[in-house]
């Protein structure tokens, strides 16, 4: 089991200067099941080693049991717990700042009263101008109902605000932009795309998150039909746009032709019915789809897709993805020798990548690899720097040519932190867009500060 | 004529190194009609003398003829021409970042998945914990449908959008407050009350900014009934705390009694009806109300206010305010000696100060002066502070106390960039929610960092 879905605390500790305290703290910690990951030296006196160590647990029952085997050990005071993780989400991930200084009375009255009036005129005689002189060239909702937050289901949405922070972070971070969390209480369809669009001048684009399966379909396309900004649900397109490239490098480096191979996407949701459109897409074939909800066959066939079932798909599919939800759906024996298997599930992937390996599998890889921040932040960028009015499929494969492209050669997958991999994927977008004639501004290509 | 209402224009000119050139320049603008304000030296070398000159237009056309004054000046050639509040608003005034940085994967896994989950779970198992682990706590959304922009009227929510971005900046830059414009694309009051309802999950507080009158007393009056959020409306209530609290530092200088003195009230729109009411407030007499709308002048009546017109208001009341949006309706003839006249229509008042002082005003005051920047940061801090489900009239009142006692005994109100007024402010107001058992959170006081 990854570390990276257990609980992570630091402690501070303090041992007795004697030799054995150490590794028998060590081994205390492990004879509970707990994981130690990094070590600090913090102090050292004659009496006395400070040291913090970071701890794994698979839940809080088992984080008391590891807290208690160090309180125990002989020779050990416990001096402190920390939750890094509750840490760096007090009060919040985001701030909305101001660009520059109010550093004097004169700059006051450019910014706000009386100055600011000349600038309101401008736009109320050509609305236009208010993607140049405002923050509407920037500002991208990222809108949720909390109806299907990560793996975790519909846990509300200020429960999933923090994930939608974490978004807001990253389009910052890695591309400049500026997210902005958008909370609904409702989830009624109707109202939904009702209040977004109500709210859309306000922005350059609308991200779509963590919105369930089948309402999402309607609600994206609906809004994107009444808006002249850019709407994209980033758990379908995202998610269909970074698995795809994955695809393609794995494809790439087994010297398999995709569109020569049997394709299968278990799981017809939300991610899983973009997978399917955007590889029949670009294969031109069927791909084979299984799912427990007729409609979602229905939906799937209607797009040109196979109805099919797991076996069959485990069966004959050379490349296979899986958006279930359900934790080890796959069994190591139902693996064929020689497949492709993406298990992208979150927390916990359909088939562990290295139990698939394990089984004969020639490429595995699960959600941690498949991660969408690879793409969702380009795709932002580089339609909004082109002032396009929609994302077209043409852009997104651009986005995942791009991502593939910039994946190196002993990778399976590009660093997220990259940021010359999110300027790629931005100007990729970009140039798609204007060569469809989607283009609405002079384009400047974004380069990372 | 105020140079605070005309074009602000810098120019970069080149004059012939002899005696002359400079004073025949300015001499050539101040001709016709042209202000001059800072000027600044930036190069000198044997042939000429570069400065950048900051200059005044009435309107573009009168910029025009200043710009040919310059460019036929003998020994002068114009450089350039620069709008310096365009260019501070190019690309607009906000953007939302992340509050540090995501410097490693370690970080990205904590503030991202996998490691959000867990604060997901723990929000989903007490929503009340949003309010500390996310940014809710701090987010204010700045509500338009940009139906009454400053004094330019409806001119729709896109135009408005430069306004609300000042907001926006003045929230951070004096109370750390992270604002967050909405535009909205219908005007429809029932519209608007849904759709704020709709995303209000967001955001810590609701401010309403620039909605035309009489709709912005339905609209705020349903939210706040819908909401545990404070909602303010802040042309009614934020103008009508620093009118009290400019008007409370007059009386002060003149020794005026204000719940003895006679109050006019001219104009009961949004602004208007709100500073009526707190003056009743304050006084426990009636204040006189005049306005051309009969439905303003019954909900005056309702309030407790006394009908009267114009000139009965300038004729019997020791006090006057206007908020009428004419300028220049108050004539010279009518102030009575002694008076103490806030006249508040912007960009112009109803009577210039100094008009109405060399006509016998004790007292007089313009928009400049009396300016919602004095009061909205605080009342927002200090309820969001104390996590108060509303603003209270007393913590309206706490306000204006705060801003009347935090000015100098040699000025009329305080210096709005001062961050001890706001913090005064935000005090004053967080420890009236907690006198009046309004507090949800524990009070720690805000410190400008």
């Amino acid at each position: 089991m990854s570390w990276e879905n257990k609980l992570l605390r630091i402690v501070r500790v303090a041992n007795a200067h004697e030799i054995g305290t150490f590794v028998r703290l060590l081994s205390a910690i492990s004879a509970v099941g707990g994981n130690v990951g990094d070590i600090a030296l913090l102090n050292e006196s004659t009496n006395q080693v400070v040291r913090e160590i970071t701890i794994f647990a698979d839940d809080d029952k088992q984080l008391e049991i590891i807290l208690d085997a160090i309180r125990k050990n002989r020779g050990t005071k416990l001096l402190d717990v920390r939750d890094e993780v509750l840490a760096l989400h007090l009060k919040g991930k985001i701030a909305v700042r101001s660009r520059y200084p109010i550093d004097s009375i004169a700059t006051l009255q450019k910014v706000y009263t009386p100055g600011v009036a000349e600038v309101c005129m401008k736009i109320a005689q050509d609305p236009a101008l208010a993607h140049t002189y405002t923050s509407t060239c920037h500002l991208v909702a990222i809108v949720t109902d909390g109806t299907a937050v990560l793996g975790l289901g519909d846990i509300g949405p200020l429960a999933g605000m923090p994930v939608m922070e974490g978004k807001a972070m990253l389009m910052e971070t890695l591309v400049g932009l500026s997210g902005v969390p958008i909370l609904l209480n409702t989830k009624d369809p109707d109202e939904i795309i009702k209040v977004v669009a109500a709210i859309a001048p306000t922005f350059a684009a609308i991200q779509l998150e963590d919105i369930s399966a089948p309402r999402c379909f309607r609600i994206e396309e609906e809004l994107q039909k009444q808006l002249d900004i850019p709407v994209m649900h980033d758990d379908q397109h995202g998610t269909a746009v970074v698995a795809t490239a994955v695809l393609t490098v794995a494809c790439r480096k087994l010297k398999i032709q995709l569109d020569k191979a049997v394709i299968g996407q278990i799981g017809l949701g939300a991610a899983g019915n973009a997978i399917a459109k955007i590889l029949m897409r670009i294969t031109g074939n069927p791909v084979w789809g299984a799912d427990l909800s007729e409609d979602a066959l229905l939906r799937h066939e209607a797009n040109g897709g196979k109805r099919a079932d797991l076996k069959s798909i485990m069966a004959n599919c050379d490349v296979v993805v899986s958006t279930t939800g359900v934790q080890g759906l796959i069994k190591p024996g139902m693996v064929r020798k020689g497949q492709v298997i993406l298990a992208l599930s979150n927390p916990r992937p359909e088939i562990e990548p290295e139990v698939a390996l394990n089984h004969g599998a020639a490429f595995a890889a699960d959600g941690k690899l498949v991660n969408n921040v690879l793409g969702f932040p380009g795709i932002f960028r580089g339609a909004v720097d082109t002032w396009s009015p929609r994302i077209s499929d043409e852009m997104l494969l651009a986005a995942s040519e791009a991502i593939a492209n910039h994946t190196a050669s002993d990778e399976l997958a590009p660093n997220p932190l990259d940021r010359t991999l999110h300027q790629a994927v931005a100007h990729a977008v970009a140039l798609k867009a204007i060569e469809q004639g989607l283009a609405r501004a002079e384009y400047v290509p974004y380069i990372h500060e």
